[in-house]
């Protein structure tokens, strides 16, 4: 009816291991909802990683970077192989994606699903989100070594916060938190001997200072650990620095007892280039090829996806449609069922089918 | 009958809040504990902290450090309070005394105590040790701001790792992991861009090939902090950063429910200064005066301090009495019972009292 449709560039990166098993996976899922939700996801695909590392030495192409210049957002799986080095694996595909398009929020939803039991005696659910830095402080490329391999040698690790770094991750935490609790739980260490805490915390409350409808709670690093696994359900987002973001959200989706489901969101609000999306989990090299690899995480990050193109609805949708097929232990062994990859799959567009009728 | 006793000279430092109580508490048991065991704490007493800093300025006097030097060993209460700032008030008294006695070591057994239930839905008892780091890494004074109050401000912090530094931890994790399990968890965190951290690696490896009796495994410290939630029974002695063993060590004393109990020595093994033994709770302001605060911490911190002296067997009595009190439910309101700080530490007299005759 001349209605254009809504259409995004997708770049898929499958990467390594289950990743080739759980990206078409989730594909196949989202193909479905968007044809729903009236648009379409025009997806290209990026055969990087460690297998094209043994053939090219390296992990990408000269051009990748450029490649995915041209998608509205990037979907990868996972990165790394037992063979190649971490150094040469991250640091040669998803270190520089996350850095080059200023992906400065990663975004770490953890919540209770409905009938997986996570380690605590206390099953009170809980529904948080991990807002870490994702570009700068206790990760960046200032360091080295002095007198390697003698009695004398020393390494050093320079964190670097700046002002426009803390600024934007505080703001992009406190906007989020408007359309949730309109809490901030900020993660510090301004009690020990680490300069850049105190400056962390500065500028923190600056920018609380402009969202007088959201509350603030700092909490040192060491004490919101111990915190979390006294009670999670009293924590909404969560906002930390690089090194503290990544312990803090794997802890606490370990709580949720997802840890292999959990999703990640690298973003960078501004839009200037793309933003990627993949589950927290690696590459599991020990199950590939058996099926059993557990796709919502990918699923997951994909609803996080649609939800930063502005597809809300769909996005929306397919969250509800997660929450019914684990309740409904339509799910891999991992969660406690007997479903392959595809199986699950199915079992998300049979969900997302009835659901739509229902709509 | 002509037999020279063994005498220890012990400087206390009760500090703040109910350090103020705590530590004559624990003296009290200590005191007891050592006529039974033929050896003798010559106490010295160190009122410092706020209120010593509200008289005169300082947190200690000029020469603090040096009258601690004549003392065998500390027992340190709590420092702080909410009037004086951290960076003054631990920077003041707590840092210093750890530094410039080199204690290198920041040994965190944390265990199950009997009837004491924590978070974790497994109950399954668990005894690990945290051995930080205690002098470098991510804590140096090597650190500060560049543009203060500027948009383009900057603040960093040098972590810096030596050979001699991670060497001497790893060594003393080795050493004590043959006393117990056998194994050692060291948390790492190379696969990020720190620098540092595959340094720690390679020298924790290279010690590691000292011991072919102890089995070294590295996790990353967000799988870590994530495993030990989903198991902690699976861990004997983890050896860590100063930040990391700071984060794993409150975590871990939440997992056993007793984050009010856990103690902490700040040895110096090489015996040349003094160490130091504290709780790891605070001052807590909240309760001071109200006869409720928990002496447990600072007993057990003392427990430490007796072995680190070299009288084990009145060690393990102590901790065996701690124990007995705990599951016979004679303890303050934090472990769910109704006894003061007093009547708990008549309970460990009673009780010393009670093996010593058995004995
Ligand atoms: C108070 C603070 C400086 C200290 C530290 O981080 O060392 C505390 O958290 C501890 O663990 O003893
Ligand atoms: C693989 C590693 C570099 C990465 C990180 O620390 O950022 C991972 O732990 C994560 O959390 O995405």
């Amino acid at each position: 009816m001349g209605v254009r449709m809504r259409t995004y560039r997708i770049a898929a990166i499958p990467g390594d291991g289950i990743g080739r098993e759980t990206v078409p996976a989730a594909r196949r899922v989202l193909d479905v909802l968007s044809a729903a939700h009236g648009f379409e996801l025009l997806w290209t695909e990026h055969p990087w990683g460690c297998a094209f590392h043994a053939e090219t030495g390296a992990m990408m192409p000269s051009d990748g970077i450029e490649q995915l210049g041209e998608a509205d957002a990037i979907l990868l799986g996972a990165v790394g192989t037992p063979e190649v080095p971490d150094h040469v694996s991250l640091w040669g595909l998803l270190i520089p994606i996350r850095r080059e398009f200023d992906q400065f929020v990663s975004l770490r939803p953890v919540r209770s699903l409905p009938g997986i039991r996570g380690p605590l005696r206390d099953e009170r659910p809980f529904d948080l989100v991990v807002v870490r830095e994702n570009t700068e402080g206790e990760y960046g490329e200032v360091g080295g070594r002095l007198y390697r391999g003698r009695p004398h040698e020393l390494a050093v690790q320079e964190a670097v916060f700046t002002r426009m770094g803390v600024e934007r991750i505080a703001r992009y935490a406190f906007g989020l938190a408007r359309t949730r609790s309109g809490r901030v739980a900020s993660a510090t260490k301004s009690n020990g001997i680490v300069h850049t805490m105190p400056f962390w915390d500065e500028v923190v409350a600056e920018v609380a200072a402009d969202f007088p409808d959201v509350e603030l709670t700092s909490y040192h690093v060491d004490a919101l650990a111990a915190l979390l696994v006294l009670d999670p359900t009293r924590f909404d987002v969560i906002v930390a620095s690089n090194l503290f973001g990544d312990i803090l959200s794997d802890l606490t989706a370990a709580l949720a007892g997802s840890i292999g489901v959990a999703p990640c969101g690298n973003i960078d609000p501004t839009g200037r280039g793309p933003s990627m999306f993949e589950p927290i989990h690696g590459s599991a090299p020990d199950i590939v090829g058996t099926g059993s690899a557990d796709p919502i995480g990918q699923i997951w990050s994909g609803a996080l996806m649609l939800e930063h193109l502005g597809e809300k609805e769909a996005a929306d949708r397919l969250v509800r449609a997660l929450d019914r097929v684990v309740a409904a232990g339509t799910v891999t062994p991992d969660l406690g069922g007997t479903l392959s990859t595809n199986e699950v799959c199915d079992a998300f567009i049979e969900e997302l089918r009835r659901s739509g009728t229902a709509a």
